[in-house]
């Protein structure tokens, strides 16, 4: 007789709806033309994205239907398994119960393809052929490259000069599936030629590629630009990810006490924690979420609540969240997923309304817990997924040491084979430590808009 | 409502023991000592081994119990999914139906923790408190140091020396389990200092890192040697995967009229198609399997059958086996895991008997079909692993041109997600076909040693 460990559903338990909390807060604040100051409207909002998702992006309905070919597309590697860490358990020698939810078994090793393949749907629906994106760390880009592979579209991916040369494994990820991968920036675009022009060697960032993405999107009306984090539509097709974890504590007699997820853009926290949240907010237990962020990046820890802007240059509109300022630039953590400046409206509301908590977590305790985890359980977790963990022992050793035993659950968003030499330079001694450059927030702040709506 | 594409089973679902089929044929030639050329005794057997291996590897019992310590490794991972390529049927539009069983979400992406586990497991049971092994590719010694850090053993890895520069993210897999890596040839050892006194820029060779791990395993009995492939009590561990197949087939509502794995050392072949070959031999259906090898090292399609070593300088016993002779060497194709001079033995007396067929496959006529795997079904495949989508799509190609739909399953080994440079090569246009050298094959056939047994 063997104990269970891991909880598996099939395929008919793929959830029929995504979850869309707006439905559940009081206010929810509404995102401002950067040329009027004025809210968006659903028209507006229609140029830069599909009129399915514009709906979805500013609904307060509490469920989107998922459409059939999604699902059918999701059960390719949908449910994703939950597991109990009983080795990382005994190794803590804690009494608290741990369980993840583990993304990694997509097939670009995150929980990106959970919003790219419904992006790539709506977009061909909408009559797009074609997908773009821009990328830092690969995730998103590889989530659009093969998003658009199974719906026979192009994609086309700006990705951030210096990540384009450090990691041509993930840019062969991206060709493999058929992707043309541009580093960022490029003569392609006005965009990328006006920074060129001045620096020739420019290394690139999310940002410029942004720009890039939407300048090209925009000229062309083959192109669907798509969203990897942050927007409401993309929270809401992430909640797979809680809604299943739900059905499958239950299958394991459990209910989690606490819920972690790292947070950088924050959808794949908004995917775990959310379901849980609306259960709680409709009569359920209590459950502490917490959201697990960089020390070198820290949104919500250090940020303050105002419109800002997406963008580095200030293309995109105004979406009121905590925000360390459009033009701050986090130090070169590892932790390439968690760089966003600001986090997803919804995630920054819910912190505001004491929902969810936050911690800001450093870059080597991060990476000790996630070869802790990889000793003892055998994945080696993303580096952004390290926080989600370093968050969940931290809980468990505070049990062991005031005697309960709690039930911790934590996303683990994607596995790591794609970032082992950040791992090489841990285990070797040569990784950096991060923390926040004050000099660097202080520019970010100064950078903050002032509209009068803070 | 959404068609089934992934047949998922339960924990309860792992088989309860491992087949292994010298119970099911007339003739299992005896290993033969080099020393004396006589068979090797159990006594002489379990020097080298855990005395349960041994009994294994000498059995001709159906059934070999898997210990529920073992089983409960397996559900970190296993049942591993059985999928219907309805995406690549449609590119191909074939026919046929096209099932493929995925091996790919083990921890280190591929069959072989199957084996690591249970080695492990006997091992310590033995008293060893290390695991060590050689490697080339990678994927053994990953699922070495992922075995030995779930059961708190040490674990050494001889990785040949060029690998282990070109591959500095496998080895950081393996240090991140806590894994020490050794670049082969060494100082560490006898035959790696005679090597390098002779070549001190020697590349290394698996032959040479495999007589480097024997000598330390050998003079030390804290060590455990462990074996990747080839071996029977392997063969059998890795009839998990066909056996679970058998059962999803049968969800699927399914029977297989072709099974095609890839062979190298033969042990992942050997997992899926014996058990389809045990029905076969007490009263099913009869079923196609095909090995489907490199052209590069066919050792099936051009070996001989004769005594030989499974090592370059002749420190194993001599097995009766498909060989290109022990000291052939295949050109330098990236399919890493599937350059063994011979085969597994009992893959051998099966094709013998006629079976199993074989065919040898082209470098990047697999290449194209993993590509167009990963663009239809969205999994990157390891190279080793395309050989046998080669194999299943040329069969589907036959029954679009015959008009017939025959029901094909393929075993998907692992992902490629640490082999991306090789398909970088390939989308680049600078991946070298590969085909066999006449002057490294006469070479391979004059070293096979003269016992009087063939």
């Amino acid at each position: 007789m063997i104990e269970p460990v891991r909880f598996e559903l099939s395929a008919k338990d793929i959830p029929e709806t995504w979850y869309n909390i707006a439905a559940d807060l009081d206010y929810v604040a509404p995102v401002l033309s950067p040329a009027t100051g004025k809210p968006v409207t659903r028209d507006e909002m229609a140029r830069t994205m599909p009129e399915a998702l514009a709906d979805q992006e500013m609904s307060r309905e509490p469920e989107f239907e998922i459409p059939d070919v999604v699902r059918q597309f999701y059960a390719r590697w949908r449910p994703s398994p939950l597991a109990r860490a009983r080795g990382l358990e005994q190794a803590l020698d804690t009494p608290a119960k741990i369980y993840y939810k583990y993304e990694g078994v997509a097939p670009t090793g995150s929980f990106k393809p959970n919003t790219a393949i419904p992006q790539a749907y709506y977009n061909k629906l909408a009559g797009r052929t074609g997908l773009i994106a821009e990328t830092g760390a690969g995730q998103w880009g590889s989530a659009i490259a093969f998003a658009a592979a199974l719906f026979g579209m192009d994609a086309k991916v700006f990705m951030v000069n210096v990540s384009f040369q450090q990691k041509p494994y993930r840019r062969a990820l991206m060709e493999t599936f058929g992707a043309v991968c541009t580093p960022s920036p490029s003569a392609e675009t006005e965009a990328g030629r006006a920074i060129l022009k001045e620096f020739p060697d420019h290394p690139g960032s999310l940002g410029i590629a942004k720009s890039e993405a939407l300048q090209t999107a925009f000229s062309d009306p083959r192109w669907g630009y798509t969203r990897g984090s942050a927007l409401n539509h993309v929270c809401a097709h992430q909640t797979v990810i809680g809604q299943e974890a739900i059905t499958q504590m239950d299958m394991a007699g459990d209910y989690p006490d606490i819920v972690v997820g790292c947070a950088g853009g924050g959808s794949n926290l908004a995917g775990l924690a959310f379901p849980f949240l609306r259960a709680q907010l409709n009569g359920g237990p209590n459950v502490r979420l917490i959201a697990a962020e960089p020390a070198a990046c820290p949104s919500l820890t250090r940020g303050r609540i105002a419109y800002d802007y997406s963008d580095t240059v200030g293309l995109t509109s105004l979406t009121r969240t905590h925000t360390l300022g459009h033009q701050f630039v986090p130090p070169a953590v590892h932790a390439g997923g968690l760089r966003a400046h600001n986090i997803a409206p919804l995630i920054s509301r819910v912190v505001e309304e004491g929902l969810m908590e936050a911690v800001a977590l450093r870059q080597k305790d991060c990476f000790e817990a996630g070869v802790m985890f990889a000793r003892t359980e055998g994945i080696v977790p993303a580096p952004e997924s390290t926080h989600a963990i370093r968050g969940a022992i931290d809980e468990a050793i505070r049990c062991r040491e005031e005697g309960v035993g709690k039930t911790i659950l934590f996303g683990l968003s994607g596995h790591g084979n794609f970032d082992l030499s950040a791992y090489e330079r841990y285990l070797g001694g040569t990784l950096a430590d991060d923390s926040i450059d004050p000099e660097a927030l202080e520019k970010g702040m100064a950078s903050i808009p002032k509209t009068g709506n803070e």
